[in-house]
């Protein structure tokens, strides 16, 4: 059977890490380097002939670096005769860029699938794609695991009284739906609406959320506006506390500022994207899915099914 | 006869803006900004269907970032029914990575070249190829176009006694011919050698360069190790006065610092890559490629050959 190597690019080093402890292999050895013009540089410092190589990169911010990083890194193994290139992004960037919601938009979504294709990708492991459909830019097979038994199994550990599941928007209720399952609880909506142009919007909320402990989730958090106005009218219409989770804390720009500011009593995330220092905060726990991407990588590697990895 | 636009990313705008005008359009309506995560957002705000769209755009610093810009405005024209996306590139990033030096490396300059092609490029027109070959890497129609002209033409007007042309290593001996024949003036090579390894390199000179004024010629001038180290060795060696010249000013790093406190009269670039505030000296003269590229966009679009262009 040929050889198993996992290889760390930039953007998840520890989560990469991780992995590779979990399948009982060391990182294979290469350095990723920029020139003195910015220049992206990659060694590969063993050999790789007709190994099955995964890849380890979110194409999480610094976006544009991390999937250059990604394309050159698949170019060399390309070239110094990998069996197969098997790419783990556990976040997808550009995945809201996915459609033309106006004229002249580009799919950014689709190009990003297009030149993993093109660079020399063999197959992509992904999680939570902010849209399904997003697989189907691809000719390529795709391995989408779901973050929800992680996000799950953790509040199921504090044994909440009466919980129900919220979902920010009307986009996520699927999703919301998955968690109530395996918790056993009901669920509820933020149903916004603007009742007309240039009106603040009105933040309805569509199920029983009084005297119940509310858990809001979502694949994304960015910005943290939507979580953290709909965890402010949870508690105004009598929710006892809100908890918040997601997938991928993208938490960019305000996000830290807000959540800190908001009725958020813990935001819990995972490590699809690292949070580093300029992310840090008392109220985000962070859970790891190394456990869940080390199984998937095994189970690929003998030829058996994941789809035990969504019961 | 269908419409010409010019449209400009982030790299160049002010070349941009003279080629348009130049040719006699407007720049094309377009807005390139950055999402708070990072992620490129581009509107094109003005209808391109039918039309042939030339995007003006360098890959120079930072790359990765000018690479992707690129790339999404390719993918945004081609959706929005351009008939011909043809791309001006002034300054090719990446192309010193053209060739597997050493065991497992990539050949950037290559995956460059297929992410352009997936993306969507009609033609791709460039200026200087770090090595002609990378034509080679399309399958696309290139227009390659040299700034030799332009530079020779600048120290013509200065109207030297007794000048010689150096190429300051053995790959650029050509470029230094080219400039030699227009100004009818000899040649000298810069030949480097490391007698043994761990020991210093040897700067012979091999050509006649005393009492003349020596005109260092490169395609791209980086770091600025080379080309100064060059220019002490000629004033070493008996030459009265240094100028050296580059089309592509990439100026990284030491390379400021290394000019000024170099045996350089003056250096002379083009505006493939803009030399900004950071890379401001008053060694450096810098001379416009906007002519030549919008004679040869008027040319391309008015199916006459470009050939002329090269005399
Ligand atoms: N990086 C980004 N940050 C914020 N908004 C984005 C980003 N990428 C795409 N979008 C916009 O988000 C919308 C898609 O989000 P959604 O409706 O949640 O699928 C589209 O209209 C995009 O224009
Ligand atoms: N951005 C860069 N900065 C410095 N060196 C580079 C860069 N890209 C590639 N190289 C190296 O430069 C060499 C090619 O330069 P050359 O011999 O002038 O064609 C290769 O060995 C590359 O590893």
């Amino acid at each position: 059977d040929s050889k198993l190597k996992v290889f760390s690019l930039n953007s998840n080093p520890g989560l990469a890490k991780e992995i590779a402890d979990n399948i009982g292999v060391e990182l294979g050895k290469c350095t990723v380097t920029s020139f003195s013009d910015g220049e992206i540089q990659i060694n590969i410092e063993e050999s790789i002939r007709g190994c099955d190589v995964y890849i380890v990169q979110s194409t999480c911010e610094p976006v544009n670096q991390h999937i250059m990083e990604l394309l050159i890194m698949i170019d060399a193994l390309k070239r110094a005769s990998a069996r197969t290139i098997n790419v783990v992004m556990p976040y997808y960037g550009y995945a809201r860029q996915d459609r033309k919601a106006r004229a002249r938009e580009p799919i950014t979504a689709k190009l990003i699938a297009d030149l993993l294709e093109t660079a020399g990708a063999s197959r992509v492991l992904m999680l939570d794609l902010h849209a399904p459909q997003i697989q189907g830019f691809f000719n390529l097979p795709i391995d989408h695991l779901v973050g929800v038994p992680i996000l799950s199994d953790y509040f199921e550990e504090k044994n909440f009284d009466d919980v129900v599941i919220v979902s920010p928007d009307h986009g996520g209720v699927t999703r919301a739906r998955k968690m109530a399952d395996r918790l056993k609880a009901p669920i509820a909506i933020i149903d916004k609406r603007r009742p007309r142009p240039n009106v603040a919007e009105v933040m309805n909320i569509v199920g029983n959320i009084e005297g119940k402990t509310a858990i809001l989730i979502d694949d994304i958090i960015d910005t943290a506006g939507t979580i953290t106005l709909a965890a402010n009218a949870l508690v105004e219409n009598g929710a006892t506390e809100v908890y918040a989770c997601c997938t991928h804390p993208v938490l960019s720009g305000p996000a830290i500022d807000r959540i800190e500011n908001s009725k958020i009593k813990e935001l819990v995330v995972t490590n699809t994207i690292p949070l580093g220092e300029e992310k840090a905060s008392d109220k985000i726990t962070e859970l790891s899915v190394a456990g869940l991407i080390s199984e998937a990588i095994i189970r690929v590697h003998e030829r058996q099914s994941i789809s035990i990895l969504f019961d």
